[in-house]
């Protein structure tokens, strides 16, 4: 165990830029050992969960704390199919916004909108909040799949309320039936990016919840956090660097050299947590080998590996999550810059969960800063001011 | 000066749950200290600011580090004033928005909607966030008054592009010209509220922000966390309390001793940071004095004045800032349910001070969690768990 130092009201403030080093609550939801590159969900390891459970099943193990048995898992998905539909009010204002506007930013508006048309949106009870955890992950998809097919001219496909989340995202937003490959891969990827402890934007839906601010509002703020390039918009700017290699036929390893010489950031490696293989990194880059072979392109892969050797050679860094998920994602045949909406999609789950167990202990979460700006200023009259 | 205890990555994590005595960054908008009732924004006290400048000084203060001259403060109010139209889509999502809602759920959407309709949303260069901020509160007065006329079934009144903020705001509210008191009193309002250091909306904009994230993204997170009731949400509590103690004829003291009795809480007092009279309740306090004695309508006033004296001796504690603004709005003709609206319209000078700051010296903001969860679970198939 590590040793933890607790401060008390009476100690002297602990000054921590970044909060990097402090812990900021209890939670029972998800541990990771960056050192060691181990994930868990509430106890299960991420292999474990990625290679024998489902999207649903680990939606039900965030929110309630444990594995469903076979009737809990036939029941939240039912729900969550019934829970697919969408107010056309909100459809609307997807179908009213401008072209070009960022993807993450219609919606984060169109998750704020939802709450006009949820009658609990400010029923903050404990069953409130699990029903309306299923609402937001059930509908997010259809937003997303609905935003790209608005913006491209073509009509919106509504849900079946059939089938898995994740195929039933897939049938939204390419108007057919997925293949088993690809409905498969998706799911594993949810699963993979449903939880990751007190990241930036789940740490964000937490402060805002501790106000005693609602769910709506909790998730509204952390789509605006994982919207910021340093947090799930890292996954986009893989895959236009991998594109870029391709269009212009660079030699991968050469490319990472001469960036890593201009001492200019590669995307995709190093992580605030993990100091080693993220454990995600590793699920992702053998469902990318598959995901490969079975499509007959092994150009993203092979282009991979060998930056990836160069990175652990020369600056002794590993790839993350964001790395292999964009080639996933481009060989699933989606558009880049859908790749932090499904990141979202998949997190609802997590905030979800941090939101309910941010209110089951709650305490104002409110750090302080040190002032370092000036001092005993008068204001002088408007005239004499210089 | 304080004794600060620094620590270091290599340092073991210290742990403060609520991250109440820690210091997540460095800022120079704003100094508090609680002890002894001190606020200051860059250097100048709140009761100098509140007697000698108005609310779009203030705004200057908080963004460019000093108070404006003539010519600068002329160039900001017209910029200000030019800026306040609204995009017809936006109002439209207000509109649609149905009866009910809460009004910091509805403005939490229109803001993020805002980002749709400004070109440079996505722009994150210094000179881009100034404009954005002016944007940003230019408009969301008008939003507020929009919100409040459509409910009521009113026509919208569409800004001039005359006055000063506060002005602009009562006039688009209730369709007509305010008396100076009415506006002056606003616009003391505004500045008091105007910034608050590393409050819960504030450093939900921080956090946000420190994902290099828009600044879209960060103010309709901190929309989010000042809606939740132990933030912005109290003053309409209390405004809700005085009313209860009128129209059941209560006495106002008996009241608070009842409640203190049942050990319940008594909205309006105490505060996180002030252990003393918060300096803005003090302003405020006087004003709510001036503004009864010049309307005629003594009876919140003196109410207050019973409710404190039994509150200072029983529980030792002070008014908030919360206290006495409720029944300031209330003399102005304010809805009750508009009060964090206005808080907001303040707010957002110091959300967007602030998210400019965290822009200029970047650390992600990421504290960690304290895992209590359980360990070494192994996935069961689905027919056998129990």
């Amino acid at each position: 165990m590590e040793r933890i130092m607790t401060t008390k009201t009476t100690s002297p403030p602990v000054k921590a830029i970044g909060l990097e080093n402090v812990i900021a609550l209890e939670s029972e939801i998800c541990f990771i050992d960056g050192q060691k590159g181990i994930l868990i969900y509430r106890g299960y390891a991420i292999q474990d969960l990625a290679q024998h459970t489902s999207f649903e099943e680990v939606a039900h193990l965030l929110w309630y704390g444990k594995l469903p048995k076979r009737q809990e898992l036939d029941t939240l998905v039912e729900r969550l199919r019934a829970e697919r539909q969408l107010p056309e009010e909100v459809i609307d204002i997807l179908r009213n916004t401008p072209a070009g506007v960022h993807p993450m930013a219609a919606l984060r508006t169109a998750v704020s909108a939802l709450a006009h048309h949820d009658k609990e949106a400010d029923d903050n009870s404990k069953e409130a909040n699990y029903r309306k955890a299923i609402r937001l992950t059930a509908k997010l998809p259809g937003l997303v799949a609905m935003f790209d097919r608005l913006r491209k001219g073509k009509p919106v496909v509504y849900p079946r309320g059939e089938g898995s989340t994740a195929r039933e995202f897939l049938y939204m937003l390419n108007g057919e039936e997925p293949g088993e490959m690809a409905e498969r891969t998706l799911d594993i990827a949810l699963i993979l990016h449903a939880e990751h402890g007190l990241n930036a934007s789940t740490f964000t839906g937490r402060v805002i919840a501790s106000t005693l601010s609602d769910m709506y509002s909790a998730v509204t703020g952390a789509m605006g956090a994982l919207k910021g390039p340093l947090h799930g918009g890292a996954n986009m700017e893989v895959m236009r660097t991998l594109l870029e290699i391709d269009q212009k036929g660079l030699d991968p390893a050469e490319y990472v050299r001469q960036k890593l010489a201009r001492k200019e950031r590669v995307m995709g490696f190093g992580h605030r947590v993990y100091k080693t293989f993220d454990p995600r990194a590793a699920i992702l880059r053998d469902m990318l080998k598959k995901l490969s072979e079975e499509k007959g392109e092994m150009k993203w892969y092979e282009y991979q590996e060998k930056m990836m050797e160069v990175m652990e050679k020369e600056k002794g860094l590993y790839p993350n999550v964001d790395f292999f998920s964009a080639p996933v994602y481009y060989l699933l045949g989606i558009d880049i810059d859908l790749y932090t909406p499904i990141f979202a999609m998949a997190r609802m789950t997590g905030w979800t969960a941090h939101v309910m167990e941010q209110y089951k202990h709650n305490r104002l979460i409110r750090p302080r800063a040190e002032y370092v700006g000036p001092r005993g200023l008068k204001v002088e009259p408007l005239e004499r001011r210089k």
